[in-house]
């Protein structure tokens, strides 16, 4: 292939992007969630979470209600008193899932390394 | 790996992606961009292209007038006597740039495919 980067005047081409994943053919987990995963499970909390996130506590419970819907178990546990009494944590297929996309982000990233090479070749 | 499809209580598990050329770190080039191009060189018109992607005209020239901006050569060549007089074509680069994404996205397309695999196995 011609060096599809020499079309450009200014700035470094490279191939960016993004992945997610589907159920049924509709998004339900990608960058938002694994990051509200992971925080919850370091603040054991949904309300720090969505703090660390700077998203609103109403729109973080959502995304663990909508996750929570399309799993057979819960990713997040809710101890009994309450978000704000008992805490929060991620269950062991939110460990396993996390651990899954980060891996499928490595190959990913692998992936965008090797296109953004060959157009600059 | 276990299969992370088995945390899924419905619908099917597939892995879903977009991608985009970036200049300097700056997303120039992705779906939307290409669509527009193919249906200039389709209809001979800006105008006309605009319409088929149900995008205002301002929008479409504001795209077109980017793309050349961050090119060496104009992508579209609009011919004497204004948008509307003349007509718009696209350049040979822009046909290369076309092929290539054509290509990137086909090779991006098996990537999730063997991926969507993997999550299933």
């Amino acid at each position: 292939m011609k060096d599809i980067s020499s079309i450009l005047n200014t700035g470094e081409l490279s191939v960016g992007g993004k992945l997610w994943l589907e159920s049924g053919g509709k998004r339900w987990f990608g960058p938002g969630p694994v990051e509200l995963l992971e925080y919850i499970e370091l603040t054991g909390s949904i309300n720090q979470a969505a703090k660390k996130m700077e998203m609103s506590y109403k729109k973080a419970w959502e995304i663990v209600n909508h996750l929570n819907t399309i799993t057979h178990r819960p990713l997040v546990i809710t101890a009994t008193g309450g978000e704000k009494g008992g805490g929060s944590t991620i269950s062991d297929e939110a460990r396993e899932l996390i651990g899954y996309y980060r891996q499928l982000r490595l190959r990913f990233k692998k992936f965008l390394d090797e296109e953004t090479e060959r157009a600059r070749k």
